[in-house]
């Protein structure tokens, strides 16, 4: 059974006021629940159309979950989930760090997160204006990684001046990245889609990087972010490796 | 002014069926059209909300243009084009071709034919049931590379066996493409989100190849298959450049 106040709740927390004033969020689907649960977040509830796991789970009906979902086709597992906090001070315990500049496509900054928890990179910064690592795409497209990666909401600049890593900006026609010779501690910074990297940040960058294409072709002129940062870091964990 | 046979037409070209009835696909966005028109391709139509760009384009109300896209927000340009003729042929001029094995994901594909240009390769061989890359989603993540890079719908094993190509299965646990020696003439298989390389193609591979993972996580079982394909393209360029 579902309540009409649980409808009411989840549906609200697709929307980022509801997931900072209430401090939840909802994930779906049987591999991110499952994997949410096992890195023990606290929940406060489970449901699934399924046979009950175990935890304090709720089987409910398929017409009650498409009651749910925050997506077009319901999943068969939906859990609300408290927020991990994120302590700022777990930055500097990580020798690589990814830093995206007002990223904003939320399938994209989903698989940023799983690509980090790949190359085992548990922290990214992200600009303040960026998109809400817990909205329902994002979760989804982490695909359970977001237990295990955090993002940090700030401003780059601030954090880059007062901490002592190797800056490599993502840039057009800069050094080549297989020419580049990575240094352990870094923080590698990406740009928006639309944007690519903010002046502001650049102006604080050591080197400046970029991902050389083809030769056959003029007409091509940028990479999708995720592809990039993925790009990026497995350069940077073959040479450092 | 948009005539109801055209809302008709370009509604029913969100289906694959319609597509392969009428050689025609839909195509939204700025950078996308543009593309498409610079790369020469035949075109019905091109509509926009803003000022007449010179072609045959219909500039038209953006009323008129939401009752026309495929997506929630509209674009400012929209254009019926025709499919390029897809010669089986060609491929063999390409060094390095990438299969994709019952891909899916219309992003992730549109996102694979990007990087598929980047990196100079302009063919892709899809599995016979993969999605169809004039999916309006393919069209839209590919951002005008559509118009570069060709999908040939085909039985991989079949192609594998007429044609001289080293193979390279992407699995889990293998050898590190780090330290792979990629041949400068090979194809690169990547099997579906869900079920990975089907036993029927992995049978005809030269070698199993992985992309390497920290140490620190075994929690992590995949990555994004276009976070993969990047990766395993950029290295192979890497190598062979």
């Amino acid at each position: 059974m579902v309540t009409k106040s649980q409808i009411k709740q989840i549906k609200q927390l697709k929307y980022k006021k509801y997931r900072e004033k209430t401090g939840l969020f909802v994930a779906e689907g049987k591999k991110i629940v499952l994997d949410l649960l096992k890195a023990n977040l606290d929940f406060i509830y489970v449901f699934t159309t399924k046979i009950n796991f175990g935890l304090d789970s709720h089987v409910i009906s398929k017409k009650d979950m498409s009651s749910l979902t925050h997506f077009k086709n319901g999943s068969d597992y939906l859990g609300v989930f408290v927020k991990p906090s994120v302590n700022h001070k777990m930055l500097n315990k990580n020798r690589t760090l990814i830093a995206l500049d007002e990223i904003s496509d939320p399938g994209n900054l989903g698989n940023i997160i799983r690509t980090c928890d790949w190359f085992g990179v548990n922290h990214i910064i992200c600009s303040k204006n960026s998109v809400d690592c817990y909205n329902p795409k994002v979760v989804q497209a982490s695909m359970g990684s977001i237990s295990r990666v955090f993002c940090h909401y700030m401003d780059i600049p601030k954090f880059i001046k007062k901490n002592n890593y190797k800056i490599y900006v993502t840039d057009l026609n800069s050094k080549s990245i297989y020419e580049t010779r990575f240094e352990k501690k870094s923080i590698l910074i990406f740009g928006s889609e639309a944007n690519g990297v903010s002046d502001m940040v650049i102006k604080y960058s050591d080197e400046k990087i970029s991902i050389p294409k083809s030769g056959k072709n003029k007409n091509i002129d940028s990479l999708n972010i995720a592809s990039s940062v993925s790009i990026v870091l497995s350069e940077k964990f073959r040479q450092n490796k």
